[in-house]
Parts: C-alpha cells; structure tokens; sequence
C-alpha cells in the first residue's frame, strides 16, 4: 500500500475529524485514516471506503455512543440531529472489516461534533462497546511496528494489550509512548484536548 | 474469548441498560453482555454485535413487548417514541445467533427505558415469546459453568430448564442461586428492583 | 421440541391475541402459537418466528381481510391506522413456512384488534385467500394427533379436508369436535365469542 | 391441486375483485383465482401469492393502466390516491411467475375500484402492455380444457390466440363461447358489465 | 416471439409514449415497444418488462436529461414532479438488458410528457448519456432488417454507426430512409414533431 | 470500445458537469466521462453507468467534500439541498470499478454545482479521500498513453504518480503537460477556473 507518512501529515494545520488507527493485514500491520466530516442534513450517517459489516457496526455504536453522552462529550445534541455524517476510510480499493477500528471511529466522530483536532503523532485501536468500554484486539506487535515505521509517537491501547506490547523487543520500540486504557473517556481524555 | 471478569464490573457504578446473558458456543459457554442505549429520536431500533436474523427477531419481539406492556413497566411509551433505542452484544468480530437471549434483551430494554439498572452478578437465558413467556433453551451445563467461571451469584432460567440444572454435579455450582421463571414478569421481578 | 402443554396454559386468563395453530413437520404433528400484540404506530406489519416468505404473506393476507371487513369484524379502523401490529410464532430457532397457518393469524389478529380472546382448547389449520375462502391443507392426521396430545378439544378444519379425517382410526380422535368450515366468517364465530 | 369449482361459486352472491384466470403448469392447465381487495391507505400496492418477478410487473402495469385511464374506466382517482391495494392469487404454497395473468389482474383490479363483479362463468389469459394491449400467450389447448372442467362458460383471449382454439377437436370445447380481443377496453367491455 | 406488426400499429390513432426500439437477441433483430404512461404521483419512476440493471439505468438518465432539459423541450417541470412516470417494454417473459434502447427511452418519455406521438413507421437505436450524446451501438444489421421486415420506414441510428448501415447488401435495405445523429436534440427534432 | 475524440467533443460549447477521467481496463487505458446534471429535488443522488460499489463510494465521498467545503467551493447549499444530481460514466454495457475516478467525480459535480465548464483538454486520475487529499493509482502509463491518443493536452495526477510519468519513454508523452497535486483545492484550481 501507498501510506501517506506522518511528519508530512502534520505539516499541515490539523483539522478536525481525522483520527489514525492501525490495522493488521495479509501484509502486515498498516496505519490508517478514519476521516469524518459533517454537512446539513437530518441526523444520517454515511460510511464508505470498502468497509465489511461488522466495522460498520463500530461506526454504528461510536455514534450511539456519543449521542447518548453528548452533553458530557461538549457535543451539541442539535447539531447531531441537523447534520449528516460521513466517515470515511481510504484506500477504498482495500477491503476492511473487524471491531478494532472501533476507538479510531469514535474519537473521530468526537473530534468532528467537538470541532477540536485530534492529537498529533497518536494512533489508536481497539474494539468499543455500546456503554463505552474498550475490548482488546489482536495484531498488536505487527500494528505496533507500523505506527512507529509511520512516525507516531504515542499508541493508545486496551489495558488487557498491555501484556501483548511487553511481549515486543523494547529495541523495537523505543520512543514509543503506550497509553493503556479501559473506557473511551479514558481515550478521549488523551486523544482531544 | 475475552471475557471482562464480574467482579471488576460490578465495582463500577452500575448503570442501566447492560445485563448479562449467557451463550453456548463450540468453545463451550460463555457470558454475554447485552448492551442498550436510547438516544433522541423516531421510534426506531438498532442492532449491531455481528447478530444472525433469529437474535435480531428476539429484540424485536422484546421492544414490541415493552410497547404492549408499557403501563404495567412503568416505561413512558412518549419516551419510547420519542427515542431510538440501540442494542449491541460485543463482541463484534464473533457471530451470534439463536433465541436464548431473548429474556437478556428484554432485561436490557427494560433496565434503559426504566433507568433502573439489573441486579449485579445476575446471569440469565431463555427464549421470549410476544406474549411475554419464557422458553426453555440449550446448553445449560455450559452455560452455568460459564457464568461461574465469571464470579455471577445467580442466575434466571425457564422452569422447564430445571431438569437440566438437576443433572449437573452440585459440586460444580455450590453458591449459585437459581429462579425458574415462567415468563418476563418474573424475570423482571427478580432482575430490575 | 418442548411444546407446552393446553391444560396449563387454559388455567391462566386467556388473553386476546394468541390462537392456536397446527404444524406438520418431518417430525410429525405439532401445535403451534401465534401471537399477536399492538402498540401505538402507523399501521405497520412486524412478522417474527424465523418465517419464510409463504407464511410471511398468509400474515399479510390476513392484516387485508381484516381491513377490507372491519366493520363487520367490529374492528375500529381508526385503531388500524394508528397501531402497528407483531405477529410472532414461537420458537425462534425452528424455520416455519407455508400457507396453512392462514387461519391462525387471522383468528389472532381478529382477537387482538377486537380485544376478544380467543375460544380455550381450540386449535385450527388451514390456507385463507384475501376473499375469506378457507382452503384445504395436507398433514391432517399428524396435526390432529398433535392437537389431542397437547390436550385440545376443538379442531376448525376446511370442509375439503374432512374426508382426512374420516380416513383415521376413530380410536385416535375420540373426544375432538370438528367444525368444518368454507369462510372465515364461520372460523371466527366459532373461534372468537 | 385441488381447485374450487365453478358451480359452487357462483352461488354465492359475487364480490366485486375476484376475477378467473387460466394458468399452465407442468401438471396440464387450471383455474386460477385473482383476488384484490383495498382499504383505506396511501396508494401502495401489495402482492401476494408466491408470485414471481414478472407477475409481479404485470399487476404494477394492471394498476399504471388503471390510473391512466381512471376517468375513461368510471374510477375515482381520488379513491386510487387514498387506498392500498392487495392482490392475492391462491394458493400460496405454489410459486406463480409469467405474463400471462395480466387480463386477469387488470380485469381484477377494474372490478375491486369500479365495485361491479365480474361477469360469472368467464375466464380469461393474455399478458397485457402499458397501452392496454392484450398479447397473446402459451398453453392455450390446456387452458382452455381447464376452464371447460371447472364449469367455465366463456373464455377471452387475444386474437392472435384464435388459431390455437382452432386446432382443438372441437367435441372438447362445445358449450365454450370464445372472445377475441385485441385490447384492455375489449376485455373489461365482457367481464365488467 | 409474436410480434406486432406496423401496418396495423399504425391505423388506429397513435397515442403519446410508445416509440419504437430495435433489438439484437440471439434469435436475430427484433423490434421492441417502450411504452410510457404517467398519473397522479409525486415524482417517481416505475420500470417494467424484466429489465437488466443496464436497461434500467437507461431509463433513469434519459429522465434526469428530460429534467435537466426540461424547458427546451417545451415540458412542465410541474408536471414531472406531480407525476409518477411508468415505462413498460413488452413482452414480460424475456429478460432485456443493455444500453441500446436509450434513444427510445427519451423519446417515449419526451413524448409523453409533451403529450405529442412519435412520427408513425420510425423505429431507433443507440446509447444515450446524460449529456444527451448518441452512442453508436451493435447488431445494426439485424436491427435493420428486423425493422424492415415489421414495416419501419425510417431509422435513426448514431452517425458512428453510419459505416454498419454501408456494409449491409442496399437490397435489402431498399425503402428505407436513415437518419444518422449525435445527440438526443436531433433525435427528438426528427422523432416528435 | 467506441470512444469520442477529443477534437470533436471540444468543439462544441463546453457544457459545464463534464470532466474527463482515465481508467485502466484489460483492453489497456482509456479515457472516460464523467457526466453530472441537477434537477430540482431533495438533495439525492443517482449513478449510473454500471458502477461497482468502490466507485459509487467515491461518488459518495466526493460529494460529502462539496457539502463540507461548499462556501470554499463557491458553491450555494441551498441548491444542494433543493436539487437531485445525477452522475454518469457511459459507456453502460461496461461495467467499471475502483477508486481512480475520485478526482474526476469531485471535479464534475463542483463544475455542475457551480455552473462553470472544467477546461477543455484535460484529464484527471487519482482516488480521493473525504479529507479531499489525492491518492496515487495504477495503470498511468497506460492511461497516460490512452489520454495522448485521445487528444488531451493536460493530465492531473497525484504527486506520489510523478515517478510513474517519470519511467515512461519520453517520445511517447511529447506535447502532454503534466499537474501533479496533493489535494483537491490544487485540482480545482486547474480544472475549473
Ligand atoms: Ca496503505
Ligand atoms: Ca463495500
Ligand atoms: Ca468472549
Ligand atoms: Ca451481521
Ligand atoms: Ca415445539
Ligand atoms: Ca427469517
Ligand atoms: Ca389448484
Ligand atoms: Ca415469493
Ligand atoms: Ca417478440
Ligand atoms: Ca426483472
Ligand atoms: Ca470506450
Ligand atoms: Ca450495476
């Protein structure tokens, strides 16, 4: 694949609604974009970029989730009702599917309806449920090692991970910064200041 | 699988809409958290956690019988339609499928348009009719070594599951409650205070 | 499967909306639920119980009976409209199909939007057209077998099918009445009072 | 199958709606029953009866025909705008598909929204166009001797069908009168008085 | 097939939206009939005669280039939008596809909705786009004698297929009159007048 | 296939909704046509031209950045919500797929949505993201040889493409200007002043 590397990325003023996550393929570990934008419209939410069933569902639940924590996320309820929503995730020539986009979609989902950008140089995964807790996923060493050949510098993680990154040769890691966490406040609390 | 063991879970607030379910996979039993949220909205009902036709049609059937029995509940039938409620099981990346958490879906809706939340360490399985009886299901032993396994102190299943219980060595489940329940104003009895 | 029993069931107070149907399946004869609720909504169908698409349209082919002679049912047409209306069959994990359930639904949805239960220990099978017409169906045998296994008293059958059950052995059917009828309007004066 | 014969119907005051078609099978000709019936609603169409795709089209292009010609057919558009309209063919367990109903349907139809019956003792086959065309079909030779058996007297068909008539041992066919059209106005000038 | 032939066609009086196709089915050339209708609707399109998604996409860009064109082609944009537009090709048993019949969808759908017949004895074939271009199309030979044969006089066809015109034996071609065109306005200039 | 020439198709007035693109086929490259046109409705979109669901998502995509980017764009939301567009890509017995036509959609539907024609003798590939950032694609030597064959003077390409251009002998693209772009708001600013 054609990855776009993060210290061009962030050359540019950050915009909102661009979070990075880190998948695991046939080829290896890869990170990836998950972009959301917001136009008028009546509370529908588009999703493309070759995605399978069940990452559209993580879509699904990240924006259940933030309706029903709305007031406690800063986000105005009315806005949500009055827009459309459209997250997207290139390249759309690759199939994707899995849960483990789950806290990459909510996080850009928060950053698009909050209008605040997420933080540079962080990637994140991990599966989300409806209430809000983040379930382990697996890939972990491969996703790890793409985020740094890509130039992150901070990887936030389900806390049941923690024991798959002490698994990695810390030669392979360092200046890496992990941030291990159960709840999406706890990822949000990091991801969007 | 993953499983979030019960004694962590229930030293957070508890908070309405989450009940336990138990399943019955190749891999032997296991528990299962059904999860609800309700969000502004038209009535509608979304359901997500990679879920076959047969489960869908359990929460479908659980809805309709909160709407016909919405006095009795005490749930607002004006919040009802006035809300999207949505239903998830995580985790998204493993198939579900069949009747048996039909009483845990009516539990879960029942706990979110209530505001109450289910009775911790409580376990439960059993088809649902529309006119609100229990079914007795499969998997039994499994189940309830499953839910053992995960720190439940009690569980609701169908009277006629109790044959099934009596066949298990009394070894394997020493300080598990049991309720046999004929139908959902049973279950509920027991499961939402 | 684990069918309940008619004498047990008929010791509750009956409630408007579930009759009593007959199956045949490869595992012989077997009595059926269907079960009918309504709740405030916009004249909408909802059909759950794992039905193919035959057994889909019997539904549907009653809903228009009924509308097309609500008056003469007694039935508000204003109450149509402003329902939506679930007809399920227990149990979910067994696929159902084909038209002979036709006057079972019909008798249900009768008794729901009249609010009138349906007459205790009386099952009943046969196809419905959208005229009324009762048509016959197979399995006749193994259904009424069923039905006096599970403890019913009454049988409606097409008149078509009444010389099927001169074919069985009295000794298997003492006990039944049959009522053999051409219309619906006979199904439901004997099926609703 | 097991058909429902002429004689005994027609002894039954006519219901506007029903009108007899002739369809061919693999097991030889027979007599087929197009029913519609309509209620209050907001124009939809609903079709039952294990029809096939392109029955399906012929009852959609019946109803486009009807609406075009509303006011030369002495039917209320008004009445159209705020009905629903089911057509159903009996039996449900047989899967139904071809062209050939198109007369039928369109003749059904006629009848159900003008009020009047249609004419006793007729059956008819053709597919129809949009124009209001009758086209001929196959089966003829079948057909017919089906609707002589079912105690059928009259009998349209497209004019481009005459000659297959023509080939029949005329002993078969004595006591049938034969109409040949070549359009819609034709057909609903004999069935719909 | 059965095919209707011109000289009849013609001596009843010619109503707006039937015009006259070409198609190359694997039993030769084959004239075809789109027909239009339109009635009292709210701007919805309904397409008839076991179609192909190609077929049907033809249809939905020649009524977006009538919309877009609207003015210039003298049509009440008031009447599109209060209408639902129904195009129908007979005959029901044969599967259509392909792109071909675009020119004749536009003209059955310009004719109809100006109320004006297309010019008697023409018959057409060719792509359309949305841009109202004219692509040439295949098995010109066969479409032309299949027209010739059903007693067309005129043809219009794209100028790229001009040199299949010229490959073809002029006797048997004689009598026939070919108007080659690159897009839809010099179509409807010699199809409606 | 059958393509249109440059020379010829620029001679006419320049239309605006008309941008150039450059596939990849088994046949080699070619050029294709992106066509939109609006009409008055509510803000819905159709495709035609027997489009996969990769290239239907970029349609998708492209549209969501003129709605988040339309005051930028110079383009009124207003008429966006109050019109339907239509997108096609003739030719419709081909089927097409992936992502490459990104930056030829966005450039046609900004050019429909502004009333500006995209300048003439130019050709565009790459896929694009909701961010509105350009992604390189396959096949350039042959698109690149496909648009020189047709006439075209100028191509847009992606900046990661510039090593592609870069291994082609240069006799064969003499006289072929190339604009290579990271992002959308650079495309614009070629193709449509
Ligand atoms: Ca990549
Ligand atoms: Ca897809
Ligand atoms: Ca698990
Ligand atoms: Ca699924
Ligand atoms: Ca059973
Ligand atoms: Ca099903
Ligand atoms: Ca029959
Ligand atoms: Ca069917
Ligand atoms: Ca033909
Ligand atoms: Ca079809
Ligand atoms: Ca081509
Ligand atoms: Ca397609």
């Amino acid at each position: 694949g054609i990855t776009p590397y993060a210290p061009e990325m962030y050359k540019e003023v950050p915009s909102p609604g661009v979070a990075v996550g880190l998948a695991w393929t046939q080829m290896g570990g890869e990170i990836l974009f998950v972009e959301s934008s917001v136009s008028k419209g009546s509370g529908r939410m588009i999703l493309t970029g070759n995605l399978g069933e069940v990452m559209k569902e993580s879509a699904t639940t990240a924006m259940s989730f933030i309706k029903a924590h709305a007031e406690e996320l800063g986000v105005d309820t009315d806005k949500i009702e009055k827009s459309d929503v459209h997250v997207h995730i290139p390249e759309g020539a690759i199939p994707k599917d899995g849960p483990s986009a789950g806290v990459t979609m909510l996080t850009s989902l928060a950053s698009i309806f909050t209008g605040k950008p997420v933080r540079p140089f962080l990637a994140m995964t991990g599966e989300i449920t409806l209430r809000g807790k983040v379930l382990p996923v697996g890939g972990i060493k491969e996703k790890i090692l793409a985020a740094k050949r890509a130039g992150m510098k901070e990887i936030i993680l389900c806390k049941e991970n923690r024991r798959h990154v002490e698994d990695i040769n810390t030669d392979y890691i360092t200046g890496l910064k992990f941030h291990y966490v159960g709840n999406m406040q706890e990822v949000l609390a990091r991801a969007i200041s």
